[in-house]
């Protein structure tokens, strides 16, 4: 058994979600509660995130159960009473899940998704989804970052050996394939989403062989149709050289190398060589790759400095999301048993109550801003971005393939406004507030200020 | 079948990983490598690792199996020849790895492990190893901060609502409490490696009663032995009068608040003054807890602004490395078929051949300096590093349990000069290079250079 064969989505959890749960049960507390999932607040210069994570959800929430292992886990921890053990064990979803799908662009307080169900399975569902979206979400939109930076150029997620973990490797190349990456080098993602892999040769591969020009040569018979050369392991421009003999060997073949891969040193200067001594020679359709802490940043700076790079393989710091790797993303009660809520604690707005995301576009079809309202309100003119797509535990919605979802991503990044999408953006896009929810959120902070904080 | 019942050790690899091994295959090169696993690099500020990751590696390595569902898929890339998925189908690792221990404290350039055997199985082994060793080597050395910075006081995981993925979250838990950590809140990781579990409630918790009174009187009735009481939901020092109320009505029937948690505000004012309600309320004996955007750096502030906080649940920062996402690790190969390799790509440099690390201890058993030598050096005065964990692709060291990792680790670290563990170090450890090896690389790298360079 493998260390991931353990990992069952019931146990996805805080030891606090049971003993909140465990208490729930012994007081009764069987009323209907809403959960809303959001980020408080923007990593530097960032101005929108790219909903992922969701499909997973929609897998896990209707199967989840608690396995009489994990019983007897909760159990051996000595803390839980036999009636509470015994509503574990009948554990099945039963709420609703509305949600902003996959692919679509969201910003700060507003709702990816929000659960209502009896208070216990909403309380239940916090790690998991949180961790669940919040990784997805993170890495599509770093990597949709990429993709605005690029131009145009096709970007390979390189990502798996360091990201954190197996599960994050699998989720990255997910991911960052959703924001419009051509693929990965990740095999068990290729085999899991059907996402195109790639790859081709490490240093290790040239060293290992008596000489560069050997392992070149070898590469070309195992793989004549898929030819493309790491050139950096001793000396690029020598090795340039060597795949242009590779190149006209081939040529009298009828093959090709198809590209050279650059992974060190000036990649400007380099590249622009390179490019030289390939159109030189006669091989201007062969094609130039680049790889080696690359990031948006370093993507918009090589291509400002005129690197002739057409294929960009974008590594550890997308994959991790180096220059934010977290977001503060939050999952909190808003609502129960009809009775809107809200904690006060200092700088940790809450926006109270079942909500949607009304957006506007301008004559141009771009986004011009957002209303976060109640749910139910009308706004005719404005698109609402929640959906339902689990209702008494059971899915309303067929599960989306990525394709798809990708189709979805790339036409949604047109419509955000550049200023958005610049990689130093200080603007931050209109979410404005509806009177109706500003009005309760006002009322509900006062009840709880007068009631819980007057007496201080 | 959940997501992470189709993640297999054999496809934890990029696609570079089975067309180079392909190669390899064709070409007849089946010559033994090897290759080391080290850290280039040290992120800013600072000066050590600390090892996990090896326990894993030796779960899973002489297991490695590609079930007939990985052949398939890697069949239907259409790139593999029959023989090479013959040679997939009946894949052991054969080879030798050797290794420091989870729990020791290493340097750069110092390989963690090595791994030797017939090339295609040490090729092929490339993504996984980094990939479980990084994470795990990332989480442990910043754990370890967070420990030196508590100066004594009582941590407590909180991070895996927003770990990377689950593989991440279970991750992040064990390797914090192999660094010195109390426990975590993460349920999964409580189950699989016995780490205690900690976790009592949240603000939903507290705002789905009707008042923050009777949320705190429910959960004593339900945990009347663990009361500890999260009070900043709506304002801190109000939620302190009312858990000293509920401590008063816990003492008359002989029971006790053994703790109060902050979560929000200024941690340093609201703990003297939460610290001083309760000593004067005779309640000296019930514990501070904070949680909230910590890491080590927030620690050692608070602690030296005379924070009154007895233990910190620090989540985030600490389960994603914040400051230091990721480390640069990489796995090369050094040694093919007995010949020392390189290569020579600019500033990346590797130390050829099998090697050992050798430490020196000053007088007062404190680490001194470290010398990377070749396996087989005898330096009697000094203690060697590497140890053979796996040999004929089986285990020649029983798996250890966590305790007596967590146990050498702290002892370990006591062993690590102060200048290094501070937080802000500016100090290198001193890694000296012996002069064997040292001349074997320059004699390697001389000869490389003139074979594939001089001609440029």
């Amino acid at each position: 058994m493998t260390i991931w064969q353990q990992y069952e989505p019931a146990l996805l959890t805080d030891l606090y979600e049971l003993t909140m749960a465990a208490s729930y049960l012994e007081e009764g507390m069987s009323g209907e509660a809403t959960f809303s999932l959001f980020i408080r607040e923007y990593p530097a210069h960032r101005a929108y995130f790219v909903a992922a994570g969701l499909e997973h959800l929609k897998e896990i929430l209707p199967q989840m159960r608690f396995s009489d292992a994990a019983i007897d886990y909760i159990a051996s921890t000595g803390k839980f009473s036999p009636a509470f053990l015994d509503y574990l064990r009948a554990f099945r979803f039963t709420g609703t899940v509305r949600a902003i799908p996959e692919g679509r662009i969201f910003f700060t307080q507003e709702p990816i998704l929000e659960v209502t169900a009896p208070i216990i399975e909403a309380q239940l569902l916090e790690t998991l989804v949180l961790n669940v979206v919040q990784m997805e979400t993170l890495i599509a939109s770093k990597a949709a970052r990429c993709v605005h930076a690029a131009g145009g150029k096709g970007l390979i997620d390189f990502s798996f050996r360091r990201t954190h973990g197996v599960d994050a490797g699998v989720k990255v190349a997910r991911a960052s394939y959703l924001a419009g990456f051509l693929g990965t080098s990740n095999m068990l993602a290729g085999k899991i989403y059907g996402i195109p892999v790639f790859g081709t040769m490490a240093h290790s591969y040239v060293t290992s062989f008596s000489s560069e020009m050997d392992s070149f040569l070898a590469f070309a018979r195992a793989f004549p149709d898929n030819v493309i050369l790491l050139i950096d392991t001793y000396d690029t421009l020598c090795g340039a050289r060597k795949a242009i003999e590779v190149a006209r060997l081939l040529a009298a073949e009828g093959k090709k190398v198809r590209g050279v891969r650059l992974d060190s040193g000036d990649l400007v200067q380099l590249s622009r060589e390179v490019r030289n001594l390939l159109n030189d020679a006669g091989f201007a359709d062969v094609k130039i790759l680049a790889s080696g802490s690359l990031d948006e940043f370093k993507l918009q700076e090589l291509l400002a400095a005129g690197a002739e790079i057409d294929v960009f393989a974008v590594g550890t710091r997308m994959g991790v999301s180096a220059d934010a790797p977290y977001f503060d993303i939050v999952y909190k009660i808003v609502e129960y048993d009809g009775r809107p809520l809200l904690k006060l604690s200092s700088g940790k707005k809450t926006w109270v109550g079942r909500k949607q995301v009304f957006r506007y576009y301008d004559e141009l079809g771009k986004m011009r801003e957002d209303l976060l309202g109640i749910m139910g309100e009308e706004h005719p003119e404005a698109e609402s971005l929640l959906d339902v797509v689990i209702n008494d535990g059971k899915l309303v919605r067929p599960f989306e393939s990525l394709g798809p979802i990708r189709d979805r991503f790339a036409k949604e990044l047109e419509t955000l406004p550049l200023a958005y999408r610049d990689l130093q953006t200080t603007g931050t896009y209109p979410v404005k507030i509806s009177a109706a929810l500003d009005d309760l959120e006002e009322r509900t902070a006062r009840e709880k200020t007068k009631q819980e904080i007057m007496g201080k």
